[in-house]
């Protein structure tokens, strides 16, 4: 597999300037551009640069609106509602984690619902915003992020579907041919198949925890549970009313939550407490003794780490091919020319 | 299987005067038992009277306190840390999600986080009060429980354990002789395990999602979301420091933590999507027709329709005649004589 190498500040220029040439303000632009950038830097490539285009076509369609800013509806000391506008994702995800940040810092806890928004890239970027503020975050539009700090820039980072696992696992087994493993997915009769093509072609992805058996009931009300929290508190689309991505004929309005939590407000030590929290479980005799016990978001920052110490993001060359061309037919010069490639 | 049939109140003044018998407030002791009686009409036997014994025991013992009440220790318009005093967990249960849903009346939300507490019986019996003030409730201690409120009555009552199934199940095949699934439990060596009897001597549960394969991380991070809102932000005990229920050489120190939200902070309308919400899901096609598609809280429902229709809570023999004795230890008379047999 062939992968070229490219630093941070050139990804997100470049995102930047497509989105531009399509009619995006620059600083929506650039808050776009951050999210999609800190997806790949986190090594989460479908939630990256690779989605680009989704968001360039929904500017230039029009699905997504290009002016304005956010308004709050309805505000208490802790709470708010807030208009999206039908901006892009990050635009309002970023407008409604500050305004939970601030309440938090006020009263403790600032729980923020917002509607009238679109895709917004990796929940964990937001929970990430809290963080840098010492605070504790929690939200959820289809996945639950939850974000708590510990000492010297640890942090916990949970950031996950209530699928059992995401749709291009499935794809990528169906494209080497192979059986996928019992719980992932079902067939259209919602059955459990071990057939990708099965799970692809009117079946679906089943809820963590899988059968009945091993407790898919569980993943199904935690999901149920999210959709409380985003679309129905926020009178967003909810259940089988959000429409597809690919769909360009309604607005999404879809429905997300911030919640921002200030451990200053309870028990004095947190941060300590996290510390040793996270140490005892990387310390815990690992089952396989050549894989440590990892807490959530090490994996992360252990990609982080790899991109730092090669100074840049490896991107398969298709992606940047693709994205080069997309960038052409909206008149913006491509990505660095990739004569920085590598092979691993 | 033999089982009598007993009816609510007799189950919650038997609980009560056990309590009383060993030195309980009586105002605690009526708490205790709405909990454990709620449990067991909802047909969750394994946190209902089944377990009377060991609150009579931690009574007995000392390990926990009898007098005086929660206080609340520090405080914002949206927050609380209460401090449990080493009371019974329902006491402060109830102390914490009283103050949580008077907070959300005031400012939208409420989130109160308790130390110092013990074990409060089923999670979703907090959350119900919430309801009944038509707020959405959100808490944890081990379990996650989130209950929001439809029209008519009807709700969304999500009360689960962050491990793939409970251990009592693991037990009950153990006694059978049988295997179980693949997914539930690991051996003393962390590796999965069908062997229930590996599973009891040194193994233990795992997370929902089972294997890393299956997601299995995802339950490992939802349960250490859990220790975040509970143990770590209360300043109580977590993660391995927590006591099992059975030690008495010291307290337990439980952190709990109750929120409550108050939905008319937010968009209008919000039963009716709720009731919107639940009627989509109860009304898709099931994959095996004799089995209709539930939401959280149904099975539950069913439960109590069941009893409320033969007048009582149909307990096995062997459970009520355990009881018995254990009240006759404290000196109090036994439930009522159960002439009441039925044989389903």
């Amino acid at each position: 597999m062939s992968r070229c190498l490219i630093s941070k500040p050139d990804v997100q220029g470049f995102i930047e300037r497509c989105m531009v040439a399509v009619g995006t303000q620059p600083h929506h632009a650039r808050s776009l551009a951050e999210v999609l950038v800190e997806g790949d830097h986190r090594g989460h490539y479908s939630h990256g640069l690779n989605r680009m285009d989704m968001y360039v076509k929904d500017v230039q369609s029009g699905i997504c609106a290009k002016d304005g800013e956010p308004v709050v509806e309805k505000e208490s000391a802790a709470t708010a509602l807030v208009e999206g506008k039908n901006l892009l994702g990050p635009v309002v995800g970023n407008f409604c984690m500050n305004l939970a940040i601030k309440k938090a810092k006020e009263v403790g806890i600032g729980w923020v619902v917002a509607r009238g928004s679109n895709h917004y890239g990796i929940a964990g970027y937001y929970a990430l915003q809290a963080l840098k503020e010492n605070m504790i975050c929690t939200l959820g539009t289809n996945p639950i992020s939850v974000a708590a700090p510990a000492n010297d820039g640890d942090s916990f980072v949970l950031d996950m579907a209530t699928s059992a696992v995401a749709l291009g696992k499935v794809e990528l087994y169906e494209r080497r041919g192979d059986p996928i493993p019992e719980g992932w997915g079902c067939d259209a009769n919602g059955k459990l198949s071990t057939d990708p093509k099965k799970v692809l072609s009117g079946g679906g992805l089943v809820p963590i925890g899988g059968s009945e058996a091993t407790g898919g009931y569980k993943g199904y009300g935690l999901g149920m549970m999210v959709e409380v929290f985003c679309g129905i508190l926020a009178g967003a689309q909810y259940s089988n009313h959000v429409r597809t991505w690919k769909v360009t004929d309604r607005i999404a309005n879809l429905g997300q939550c911030f919640v921002a939590i200030n451990p200053e407000n309870f028990a004095p030590g947190f941060s300590d407490r996290m510390s040793d929290l996270l140490s005892i479980h990387r310390g815990m005799e690992p089952a396989d003794p050549n894989v440590p016990v990892l807490t959530a978001g090490d994996p992360e920052r252990m990609n982080m780490k790899r991109c730092d110490d090669m100074g840049g993001i490896p991107y398969h060359i298709n992606v940047v091919n693709y994205m080069n061309d997309c960038a052409k037919n909206i008149g913006v010069s491509p990505l660095l020319p990739c004569d920085n490639l590598i092979s691993n």
